[in-house]
């Protein structure tokens, strides 16, 4: 039964509005702690057997319906994983020694993991696959929903209490009408990605998985971050007008980024993977200003050779031609993003941490690998490539970066600015690169002292915090000292009144979800540079986040209202 | 025997020098995961009796040696709980169901403590005292050396791993010749308790518990971090030398802080607890900039009542008079001092979480109590008292704690700027309040985005670091600009060197450890304003931090050389 009508707040990340039934992402169930020991080997091996078959079943269907070649591949291989005889001969033993069912599983399966990690290479990859058919067989055994992103088969609004990145990654855009999730913060990377993928998206929305039940329809502002549980049809209608009006002020935005009177902000995209390039590639926009190369390295036991990466980064390039640049982020590592093989040691405060450019100092032997895979790409096509090392919080690290990969023959070297000693130091540090780009989420994040991950201190984690202006500011005055390029890549360039902000402040280019783009050429172009500059002096002055943005809107087309 | 002639290199954190004996803080020892089950009950009581005797009677004898009344009451205290008769019995049940010798211990006591707990108040304080016992009856009964301090019985030189607070605070300063720890950094809070007890003290000394031996002889500069084992008479020599000229240097230093040419920049003492405050009272200097509350509530199980605030403000405002301001800083619980009562979910960066008045304004009941006690203590007293809350990062909630502040008819509301947003908008912020004091640790871990407890990122977190200078600056500036006061209180001040540069950038008051103050007295008083605005010029516009200290010694006065 439907639940009754409700509205619920949540945090919005990415706009769009939409209405229909949603799906619920089910987490791994674990074991059952109360089943009884196994005494009953046959009818045991019977319910084994017929969960396994029902697994593969569901594998081998949804790698059929697969439209992508990745995820495909993935569903296929744990497909195989699942109807691998070794892993069920030992589940088998671990039942004839009298463990309970869901004991038996994951017992069988931990040790399975441990003998092909120890294997390494390919077979330790395969470690996920058996983690994935240990959670679907003791689901099944269960009788509990399968774990992830569930089978969808009409578009469906997703609600979560958070999604994991591969989760995120493994949701397609025609399926999912909207996501909404309980927890995660505006600028936690499951946002970032959904944004990517241009599903709008509500975050931080409390309750929602207690007033959403699986027969629900809901309505998702992905703008403001509103959900209308049972809605009524006038306020399917509203969502509906508000889509529209949206639709038109977009139209007619295509070209280069810049304000009425011609000041050119470039307009880029941020990427992740091939397949974000590929994609990215199609829209219209002038390259890429941020492509996050950790994509390649998270989730693996080793890091991937020069060739694997040369020849990613040889198809990313090509994805942009020669006249569109891409600019790829070095690895950034470490914080929220651990690898496996980089082997850090506990850190209690991980964002404070050996992370970004202080993890690649201390394991040079990875950035040398990346700089000559990103030279070897470069060299094969010709294209208009620009690195930037990632958490630079000195001159010296700057120049030791610069120096470091100059030396393999990259021909543009830039810094991250998301420390406020960056910041604050961006004319040295522009003294010893070509070009530098603010990552306006950590940069807030270190600016304010406020974990971005933490939703309780969400309040104090916009841009629109004077003090991150004005940081943001130091980095642009920085630019105009040196001459020399200052973009932002942060997700603040995707919001269509913020990104007028930015322009006023000097910022050059913007780089965003490239489902973004659009609304913002299309604010750039209702505004002169002068009227941005303005926006910006008055953000600056404001007393707080909230009163610097509604300045920012005092002054704007009303026509941007419909943007945002 | 003793170790050969070897250098060892550490981080100096407290000036001064020592050579002399070793004692090394043993940990505590947990239960002997070896040892054979209880068959003999009678050998293994008459084991534990005589143990526990021994225990008892190195309490007694310690408590008695006591020169101060706190130590001697927990000491007496602890012996006490030794011979409690329950634990005791409970110990021997154990022991009936045959469990190991120290495994009865162990779980005996954390039965009992588990009990105490539950009855709360008084009786859920005696928990650290049975943990006490635990660990000194596992150290004896396994013939290991008793956990903590030793029994100092002839001054020594401190050799630990890292010493936890509690540890350092029971140290006494005519005992301990000096301390050196191998792991720690220089801002951690031992290193800062160890420099306000005024201990010669190297932290992160590499290889210092593999290389000292309990025979050795050890030299230490707490100055520049150098340890020598079994150093040469020449040596020895060396470091009397420096000590001598150091005296020398400080004769003569007394009376209100101010430059050569009269620039007043008042000399304060950092303080935590109403000791602190007694003996920091003695010393020549004009009050406290910062009196750490959170000591009061720290390792309890519940909040010290308006009544127990109450005293502990009235002692420490008396301890001062009527001519010394005393700042005091509200409760600054959270990141890595976490509060049993204010029950906090976990955070993955503590440091960037819910601490400080974050947690002040989410638990209104805490600091409502502390502003009640420190009013009370104001009209008990009619002391100078200023009061200031931590971790402040916007105007608005400035604005919300010295609302409530006044409303308590406290005279003089401030804020710590430790968060890079509040040094950047101080003048904003100076506007709502009445002072300002600038904590540049934690400034320098936000500015530089580097954990303070990660000794691997020491070199970045240098108050040296110019673009922590320019923070400092900032703050400054928006003192200027509103007329209101700006300090620091960090450990920077007590730093003779950098002494001169806050002045010079603008800095109206430096807090310290007590044993500092000298030193910087007499820096300041070998140098004109005018060269200290240029030392801050000089710095700021330098490339590292190792340049601008550097450019700041290349126009000091040399004889400021021997102060360092």
């Amino acid at each position: 039964m439907a639940s009754e009508h409700k509205v619920l707040h949540g945090i919005g990340v990415c706009a769009g509005t939409a209405s229909g039934p949603v799906a619920f992402v089910a987490q791994a169930p674990g074991v059952d702690e109360n089943e009884p020991k196994s005494t009953d080997l046959e009818a045991d091996t019977a319910r084994l057997d017929d969960a396994r078959a029902k697994v593969i079943d569901t594998l081998v269907q949804r790698a059929d319906k697969a439209t992508d070649e990745k995820s495909k591949g993935v569903l296929k291989a744990t497909a195989q994983m699942a109807g691998d005889k070794g892993l069920y001969k030992s589940i088998v033993k671990h039942l004839k020694a009298g463990e309970g069912m869901t004991h038996a599983v994951a017992g069988a399966a931990s040790e399975y993991a441990a003998k092909l990690a120890k294997l390494g290479g390919y077979f330790a990859e395969r470690v996920t696959d058996i983690n994935d058919v240990r959670d679907r067989l003791i689901a099944e055994l269960r009788g509990l929903p399968a774990p992830g992103v569930p089978d969808i088969t009409e578009p469906v609004i997703i609600v979560a209490r958070d999604l994991a990145p591969a989760e995120t990654a493994t949701l397609h855009p025609g399926q999912v009408l909207g996501i909404i999730t309980q927890e995660g913060g505006p600028t936690s990377h499951t946002a970032i990605l959904a944004a990517q993928l241009g599903i709008p998206c509500a975050v931080k929305t409390k309750g929602a998985l207690d007033a959403i039940t699986a027969d629900d329809i809901v309505a998702l502002d992905g703008g403001v971050g509103e959900v209308i549980v049972s809605p009524t049809d006038d306020e399917v209608a509203q969502l509906k007008d508000r889509a529209a009006r949206r639709a038109k002020a977009l139209a007619g935005s295509s070209g280069e980024g810049a304000t009425r009177d011609g000041h050119r902000v470039a307009l880029l995209a941020n990427i992740g993977t091939v397949d974000d390039a590929m994609n990215a590639a199609k829209f219209d926009l002038e390259g890429s200003g941020l492509f996050r190369s950790e994509f390649l390295f998270l989730g693996r036991d080793e890091a991937p050779t020069v060739e694997e990466q040369t020849e990613t980064y040889t198809k990313v390039l090509n994805a942009f031609g020669k006249d569109r640049h891409v600019v790829v982020r070095t690895l950034d590592a470490g914080a929220d993003k651990p690898l496996k093989f980089a082997n850090q040691e506990h850190e209690d405060n991980p964002a404070l941490g050996v992370r970004g450019l202080r993890l690649g100092m201390r394991r040079v032997d990875l950035l040398d690998t990346q700089l000559q895979a990103l030279a070897n790409a470069y060299q094969a096509t010709g294209g208009d490539l620009w690195v930037m090392a990632p958490m630079v919080s000195t001159v010296d690290e700057a120049e030791w970066f610069a120096q470091k990969a100059r030396s393999y023959g990259l021909p543009k070297v830039g810094v991250m600015v998301e420390v406020p000693a960056a910041a604050i130091r961006s004319a040295q540090i522009l003294s010893v690169v070509d070009f530098c780009s603010i990552g306006t989420n950590d940069l807030s994040q270190y600016t304010m002292a406020a974990d971005r991950l933490n939703g309780e201190l969400a309040n104090l984690l916009t841009p629109w915090q004077p003090a991150v202006l004005h940081m943001i500011k130091a980095a642009c005055d920085g630019g105009a000292a040196t001459g020399k390029h200052v973009g932002v890549c942060g997700e603040a360039g995707g919001d269509p009144l913020m990104a007028l902000v930015l322009a006023g402040l000097g910022v050059q280019s913007l780089s965003m979800a490239p489902t973004k783009v659009n609304a913002v050429r299309a604010a750039l172009r209702m505004h002169d540079f002068s009227t941005c500059q303005q926006m910006a002096a008055y953000a600056l002055d404001a007393r707080t986040a909230e009163d610097a943005r509604k300045a920012v809107i005092a002054i704007a087309d009303p026509m941007l209202l419909d943007l945002l």
